[in-house]
């Protein structure tokens, strides 16, 4: 039975991953966490580019039917539709359709790593989709500590989440923003705190959410309707940690197995 | 003149430079900070032993006479006195030493990234120098992304210190600690509010101080006492973000030049 691969710099993109193994009951995941290498957000394009398609390359082996790069600094150095055949799904892209699609005001923000923010890649994809839409962007550096270190539920992160949503929304111009893009994997876990934050009118784009649909269209013919099926993870590095967070990441799905590679 | 040469892996060191700029007002200081291999903490030994000498060896080209590792995971990894006839100081010896100096106890507490914590190189080298003193660590991975954020005087970071403070006096046995190290080069900036959450009788051990003041015997002969001086700062990737911290760091002495280098 063939997989659909998921890679990552590491552990972010485990909440694509449970998106579509929530959609997907019945499909056989393999995710890599290119741990020893990350982050790929400082390092230069021509690097990112190269160790993308490694990943890639490693993932179309293990017999993948689709490939999904669950990572926003790859996915903003990837603009093939396509890797030896296999369909390959990017974070950027489709969260910038979908949140130009359920936007009435095309005022959009975007909360991100500093490193995402400072690319502008989502800038810039939203204005080669629509030349007309106001983008304001919001670097989060607590952000991804604090869903690692799984305070998801809690006030310091509310008041952490509060402040920046409160600099996104000073930015003049912002008062009809209807639609925020989470453009980092780790955000997800902090949605309730940045809904709660942002107020319940505004739609909140989420990259997991988003690649499950693109993806059912897809594959629509080669979607396994029935029986188990295994989720399992490979990262570059060793770490105890990383196994810890991807259980609460992928919650309440469980991991098959765990294992390293050397790319 | 020759100069005194400092590196890290980022940026934190640049708290032990702030320490030396102001114990040695008419030094030369170059600073190198390995932004594009940073972070070194989850690297492997080897490569971590690997890049140290490279970049000790092109600070020694650069006509140094005293050569300071102000990063805990390259200090974990070198263990002798001296490179290429220059003495090296590290991070961790002198900081532990100073810390069962200054111990009546003998019960110590560590705070630090979670690669430093995980290594157990405070731990390891705080009995090494005394099997009898009792440790207590704890992980603080918020410490780092809040003073790289400058909110360093901020109820936010008062609670997330206090919270991190309170795990650590949890341990059973911490009752009689009297003396935490600073295991982390980022953690001086928030100083103020872990001495708060500690209470004053603790005693704070910071890297930098104990560098300066290993430093000022080590060099006792060849000390320069009067004229100006130059602060350079070398990164191996170009960041505005860097120079922004960078002069929040090393505050209220302001680097003569930021360049880039490839080792």
């Amino acid at each position: 039975m063939r997989s659909i691969g998921v890679f990552d710099s590491g552990i972010g993109g485990l909440t694509v991953l449970r998106s579509l193994a929530e959609k997907f009951p019945h499909e056989n995941f393999i995710y890599l966490g290119d741990t020893a290498r990350l982050p790929y957000g400082s390092k230069s394009p021509a690097t990112i580019a190269n160790y993308t398609k490694q990943n890639l390359s490693w993932l179309a082996k293990q017999n993948c039917k689709a490939l999904v790069i669950a990572c926003n600094s790859a996915s903003s150095h990837f603009h093939e539709k396509e890797f030896q055949g296999l369909p390959v799904l990017t974070v950027i892209e489709p969260g910038c359709q979908k949140a130009l699609q359920v936007s009435s005001s095309k005022v959009i923000g975007v909360l991100g790593t500093r490193a995402t923010i400072l690319s502008q890649s989502y800038k810039t994809m939203l204005n080669h989709l629509d030349p007309s839409a106001v983008v304001f962007s919001q670097a989060c550096p607590l952000f991804v500590p604090l869903a690692e270190e799984g305070w998801d539920q809690d006030p310091i992160t509310n008041l952490i989440v509060y402040r920046y949503v409160q600099a996104l929304k000073n930015n003049p111009g912002t008062e009809n923003m209807d639609t925020v893009i989470l453009g980092c994997t780790h955000y997800p876990l902090l949605k309730g705190s940045i809904q709660k934050a942002l107020g319940p009118s505004i739609h909140l784009i989420e990259s997991g959410e988003i690649i499950s649909e693109t993806l059912l269209k897809t594959i629509k013919n080669d979607i396994v309707s029935q029986g188990s099926r295994e989720i399992s993870i490979v990262t570059t590095d060793e770490s105890d940690h990383f196994q810890k967070l991807a259980l609460q990441f992928l919650n309440p799905h469980v991991p098959s197995s765990f294992s390293t590679v050397d790319l």
